[in-house]
């Protein structure tokens, strides 16, 4: 199933997409009152199966009619993000002189994680501020965004997959200036609308091979980044297993997996985001988010 | 006014405290269904004043007889910390090479920010985990929160105590293994039970001059840290301002400043924290955290 939320009014509503048909469901009134995605996903098995047997029944409006926002637009907390999680991204990233010297281009041996505050969360085809007075130095980084269902501490490797509900797009957006200048990087990557997400929270059923999809980035059409899930180099079983050992997870809680070759610092000079750019990050099977650069 | 959460059968309740006659007053039937700390702030200016007023004509119980939890037991997001902010643990951090090399003894020359994810936060008598099959480094860390009422971007150095709604003290406890091997710290400042907070949230009315706060924290007794707010290397308003300047801050937001000099590692060998051990972190008029670690 593919989850959004839209707004209509002042409401935020909770909808399930029908990509083919170009559709979209509004399930709210199905739900318990302030019931959101977030809620739908952490009551999943009871909720679950009640919108999947009723959706068919409601109504259909073009999807092209509701503005979309992220699938969770108030994350219950910082969003988890892991940095150098692709080999040729690792190399890029330490040629770049944005990573600290001593740390260069050798492959990370245990996953590095930070996070991203709740506050840079933005849908799907919203604007990117560029925050001209704070960063001149802004970057993409098209990600997998992995969506907890079940939580728990001490999850094993050989279970992460249930516990996993599904699957997003995330624009890691980072201004890299201050992501190297503040040493830890939560400040160059938690801007306001620096996260866009979705455009849909798509449940893990729809996607049997989670390895196999494909990440592609473009900016102004040119194509940037292009990589396999595969090759993240901890896999998402390892990452909820290293996140989990001493952290509970919670239901809702979001991954943001890494980010391949082909960010902007990795050109020579680097190429950084301008206002009116635009930048598309697409995953097999999971949609496209669409942002301009304000 | 002091505000705290505390635990009355299975409900949280929000109480205030009169420190000098040892007595809380239950304040919660006095606001609308459902406001916990965190609510009772956003809405302080509406509620404060209501509290203010009819908190007095309110049942007094011993503040021994009920079990406190952290005063915001779950924060809306992460908790954000600052890093190597007072010169002296700048310098022992250095030298202690748990800090990447090239960092070393230098002080920072902008503010190095990560987070603690919600799950950390534990009440200010409740037993810290110590993880055994996850760390074996395990810190202190004795540190004055900032606790935000108005939020807000863009704020000025100049109009940052408006934006302050009072202050609590800090364990951010650390594991120092993980913060070492996995480079960025959030899984080094995360693991359940490693942020002990309270005893209160105190209001900033009832801390005239913050700078003048000493903080003292000791383990099983023995003195480890002590130190004056005034010597943060940046201050109150540096910091709201560097956060907020691209970051929309939230009513509840929670800023653990950094800690002083004297840590575990700081010692040669370093003295890391043992099951057992019972730590002690005090501010001047903000209370007192007791934390044994289990």
């Amino acid at each position: 199933m593919k989850l959004v939320t839209f707004s209509s009014g002042s409401r935020d509503r909770v909808g399930v997409v029908d990509v083919e048909a170009g559709v979209v469901r509004d399930v709210t009134e199905l739900l318990p009152a302030g019931t959101g995605v977030l809620q739908l996903i952490d009551r999943w098995a009871e909720l679950g199966p009640l919108v999947a047997e009723q959706v068919g029944s409601l109504p259909a409006v073009p999807l092209k009619s509701v503005r979309l926002r992220a699938p969770i637009p108030s994350p219950r907390r910082n969003v988890f993000c892991v940095g150098k999680n692709y080999r040729e991204h690792v190399a890029e990233f330490g040629r770049s002189g944005y990573d600290t010297p001593s740390r260069s281009e050798a492959l990370p041996e245990k996953p590095i994680v930070f996070s991203k505050a709740t506050t840079s969360v933005t849908g799907p085809f919203d604007d990117v501020e560029s925050h001209p007075g704070v960063t001149r130095e802004l970057d993409y980084e098209g990600e997998l965004g992995v969506i907890i269902g079940r939580g728990g501490r001490g999850i094993a490797r050989e279970d992460a997959f249930e516990h996993v509900w599904g699957y997003t797009v995330i624009n890691d957006v980072t201004a890299r200036d201050l992501q190297r200048d503040h040493k830890q990087w939560l400040l160059g990557k938690s801007l306001d609308t620096h996260c866009p997400m979705g455009p849909y929270a798509v449940s893990a059923d729809e996607v049997p091979h989670v390895a196999g999809l494909e990440l592609e980035t473009t900016v102004n059409g040119e194509n940037r980044q292009l990589a396999l899930v595969k090759d993240l180099i901890f896999d998402i079983p390892d990452l909820i297993a290293t996140l989990s050992a001493g952290i509970t997870l919670l239901p809702g809680d979001i991954i943001a997996t890494g980010t391949p070759a082909g960010v902007g610092i990795g050109f020579e000079p680097p190429k950084f985001l301008r206002s009116g750019d635009v930048v598309e990050v697409a995953i097999t099977g999971l949609g496209q988010l669409r942002n301009r650069i304000a």
